[in-house]
């Protein structure tokens, strides 16, 4: 086979991460209001343009997870921005999918990962700077510089927050490729739904 | 013809509006991250299940408002409670939307109701009871009978509310059936895009 | 409620019928390679324009039955030539639906539709003469006709065809309207599974 | 990057050339009463679970070519036996599509193979053995060969049939990937529909 296009492979692992995501339907149950996304940046990403993402979001249909349209570049603001800042402090971590933030699930988190052996990190949102709050592109690039300083200097696991005025908290999980996340956040959904 | 069930009706209805939203590209701009629902409540409603809503809400697929899913009896929760109350003012209240709720937006939407003769109200959160709030049911009834008491007692065509930690600003818009309502909000979203 | 208009509760059983289907998985087995189109026509219909039909037809995605698009007048051609020549007979026949038509299928039909007491016919496509052939919505026309003619003059219930040079035999059922023909091919969907 | 699997890349290219097709109006025109489909083989594949189509193929919605389902191994029963005796041949040949046929069309596209320096044969179903027809997978496999066989031996780039009782004609592309061939398929539906 000739070598292949980046971004057709990224395609294939977008895909594929939606099959899993798609077929776990436990993972409904931790949809936020906003709607989950899933990112994947290209190796050299600059900006949100060099992230694909899911067209509509995750939104939930006849009770089961539901891409609402098809992978494709700049489709993600918030998450973008998040991997972006992230791929700063480790090039190989360039994917990620937002999840809900509620105290059983934070509760079910914490212990989850303990056993797993990952890093989960809560962010304080009151601690960001004035400067940085309502612009969208600043904040999103603080959380994610905020969470890797609370994991000593490393890209975590998994971040969470405190929600602030007019902000829904949200669950950030991190991984190399989109495959990776998408089963990591399918056994954690059916871990939670007998928890 | 013979006489038609009020839930066929209702499913044509629900459906009209779809396609008159989904053929507004310029709505895309009015939606929120928690994404927009359209709800449609049988003229004897008394409980969500008796409000049709959208299957996984209205998203944005390729710069377009796209419904997720189908019309389905029960696939609301918020905008089913808002409407349930209101309808306990003015029977003839049983469709809705919610938008976003923006300084931008809702000073475009205090002059566009003051020019069509329309009643927009402004909710303020912070005056919620304390054993109301975070009960999701409970709030969103508090928010529609504080809009009602805002506007004199009456179902205003319009709320919009101050944000509240971990909640987003949003604009609610009532009317008899989910045509109306689509029709609108359609007009308004052509218009606010030009604003 | 003031009254509805027509194409409204049009659209609203057509959704119901399109419920009725995708709910049978059954019904999958007897789509033909062509594919099913369900269409509704107004009641004083006169062109393929004035029928409703699904946009893309009904295919099988995931080993069930899917409508491809939505339902709009004008998106049948050959199911529309039929009903509307059905109508000149019978004016309440307004709906029907295409399905396969195999030696199996036919002698299940057979059976069923003694069973039920409802009307059967075989047209015989080398019967159409040659100036009909070839011209699709003559060819529809004299299709539609020709199982008028065998039933005796009245619209029978279904009829099917023996196949011609380059087109797939067809088994057509016919209905008041989409509620009720899918009702019907629901039914006999799931007894011919057992057959 | 890690050796990526071979079914990860067969389903990015997959969707990148659903996306080729998706933005050609103009192949609608070419979509047959069957409907497309577009399949991909595995390197080895042997039997058609290791041939990816598309789920439910590919219709028209809203005037557009619209893959109704997810590519998946399996998906197709006909083109993946066509391909899976073209690799016999050529084992380089692992994709395929099939399109409408009829005078018009191959008038064109004798035309343009002339043009291109594409082989294109024109097979006569009627010579296919007693023993092979009314067996769809014999069926098939005879077209195929006989299609080579008129190609001197040869995997030719196009070919079409001749209709048969109850068979639609159906001309068939053949090439080394998806890609290559939704690209070849969207350049001659863009050149045809000014013909």
């Amino acid at each position: 086979m000739n070598e292949t296009k980046e971004s057709t492979i990224m395609l294939g692992m977008m895909w594929e991460a939606i099959e899993i995501i798609e077929s776990c339907p436990e993972f409904a149950q931790l949809i936020p209001e906003v709607r989950s996304n899933l990112v994947y940046a290209k190796s050299d990403a600059k900006t949100v343009n060099d992230v694909m993402a899911i067209d509509g979001r995750i939104t939930v249909v006849n009770g089961r997870p539901h891409a609402s349209g098809h992978p494709k570049f700049g489709a993600s603001s918030h998450m973008a921005r998040i991997i972006l800042e992230l791929m700063k402090v480790n090039p190989e971590i360039r994917s990620g999918i937002n999840i809900a933030c509620n105290p059983e699930l934070v509760s079910f988190l914490e212990g989850y990962c303990k056993k797993d052996g990952l890093k989960i990190v809560k962010v304080d949102r009151s601690n960001e700077p004035a400067d940085s709050r309502d612009v969208e592109g600043k904040t999103m690039s603080w959380k994610a510089r905020e969470a890797v300083r609370l994991a000593g200097g490393k890209v975590p696991d998994m971040f969470y927050e405190m929600g602030d005025v007019g902000k829904e908290p949200i669950t950030t999980m991190a991984g190399k490729n989109p495959v990776e996340v998408a089963e990591r956040a399918a056994k954690l959904a059916s871990e939670f739904s007998c928890y």
